[in-house]
């Protein structure tokens, strides 16, 4: 037992930004062994899905790059030199061709000797304006029979922070695939006032049956806010088999559009004015009762940030 | 903002109680106008779960009275004088005679004035253990077009503590129908040691299609515990229409027993080391940051509580 001081913030107000009703495109891209190709091929369905109106773009979790530990080292690019990473410089690129947002996913980050699985964040002029380093590792314990062991922080630094970024699309919150299964992420971005959180993010097949679209509905209902995810799409021949299925959710839970396992570009109809009606319908947040228990986010550093 | 000092407890340790398998039996109650009996009807039924080997019984949220605002006061009952409380004193008759824990759903309790929609416990000796009042009143906002307002809190008082309770059949926290919508109340359950959230519930044709079991199944899967539900049928005469589909959830988000929305004795099997190994295969809680956030039980007396 410790006695800790604790800054107590309210919830950020909603804001409900200029653009409030727009098109987000996911891309849930099929991923390969050639890095050259990954990132044309993004390009290419970035291109897709600005061209079916899309202004603003998920792209999944490790699009880059296969999802092998061993081969994180040599996909990695360095974000503090865009100019020599190829696929953050394709995404600022075509951000700024197409004039729209890129929630970039993720790639292998390489900083200082240590590798992150990392999400950038482009803005209409091309410019990164955020990045998201996964906070939650997926480090499994004692495998059950017939399970291959797995622990992501072999190899992989964890994020220490959480990452809310303003756009043109309202301020969207981000999450990595193993970061959905912790509710204090999303509270933590709901309280920030977060209209979307987007989770890239490479289920595998067990849990992705059984977890994958629970979660996001979950982390919607629960904060009355938009949820979208990108995955990758299942290579039946790779060693590690991927579940698909992005969504998007809207803040009572509804599945929006959905895709199945295949390399697809997913278009959805996102309308914040749904999050205002939701909690004028069910003011859930002044329910709370915070005389019983109270969420902490130790990071915040406003009342409006 | 303001600066609070709080105590900071980790979550107390899981204990394995002696009997960790046993069967849960659920009784989905057809609740009428007649209080007597809707009590002799409970009766019935808990013998009937206890027949089929139940040794722990849970009724539904208000189980003794129809949902109507306006017949609380008329069917509430005295928790402090149970020899003139006709629900009570059967389910304390019904438990001993039996040898059965009663998790009793809820009805309404009346104490100096107020109105409380209370759960009253009952261990195999008859003695009522413990009593959870729901903390978190059902007060819609502003209704949908075709919605019919409903604000709890216009005849019932709000509890004012989480419960757990210590039974032969595990740490058991208790929470009532829009008790479930907040992950807060659980996350409470879990970090005090929770094997098992039983929540007696009566959600409506909407929110119990969309979301009952999606909440159910949350709660189990990010605090890795069993979930229990207890619904009255549905009563398709009656002015508040009921959507059952009683339930019982493992702590990997499997349903393992469910059923319609008919009167009905579900029997399921439960068995704590399910907690155990889930909590091995991926452990969660040591995988939270609490350098990021912080869930602060703001009631809870010891480390051990």
């Amino acid at each position: 037992m410790a006695t800790v001081a604790v800054q107590s913030f309210v919830s950020a107000p909603l804001r409900i930004p200029k653009i409030a009703q727009f098109k987000i495109g996911i891309c849930q891209l099929k991923v390969t062994t050639e890095k050259s190709a990954n990132i044309l091929n993004a390009r290419n369905l970035i291109q897709a899905a600005a061209e079916q109106g899309a202004s603003l773009i998920l792209l999944p979790e490790m699009w880059n790059c296969p999802y092998s530990t061993n081969l994180f080292a040599k996909f990695a690019e360095d974000f503090s030199d865009i100019d020599s990473a190829p696929s953050l410089l394709m995404l600022s690129e075509v951000a700024s061709s197409l004039g729209v947002t890129i929630i970039g996913g993720s790639i292998p980050e390489k900083d200082a000797g240590q590798l992150y699985n990392s999400c950038p964040v482009f803005g209409p002029n091309g410019e990164l304006k955020a990045k998201h380093r996964k906070i939650h590792l997926f480090d499994m314990g004692k495998p059950f029979p017939g399970e291959v062991q797995f622990k992501e922080s072999d190899n992989i630094s964890a994020g220490e922070k959480p990452t809310v970024v303003d756009t043109d699309f309202g301020r969207i919150g981000i999450g990595i695939c193993h970061d959905i299964r912790f509710p204090e992420l999303a509270m933590t971005y709901s309280a920030r006032g977060a209209h979307l959180i987007c989770y890239p993010g490479a289920f595998n097949m067990s849990t992705g049956a059984t977890l994958w679209e629970l979660e996001q509905r979950t982390r919607a209902v629960d904060n009355q806010l938009y949820v979208a995810s990108c995955s990758p799409s299942r290579d039946s021949a790779g060693s590690y088999m991927i579940w698909g299925h992005s969504t998007v959710v809207g803040p009572m839970g509804e599945i929006i559009a959905t895709t199945g396992h295949e390399e697809a570009v997913l278009i959805a109809e996102i309308d914040y004015a749904a999050i205002q009606w939701t909690r004028e319908s069910l003011p859930l947040e002044s329910q709370k009762h915070d005389d019983i228990y109270q969420f902490v986010d130790l990071l915040r550093e406003s009342p409006n940030s």
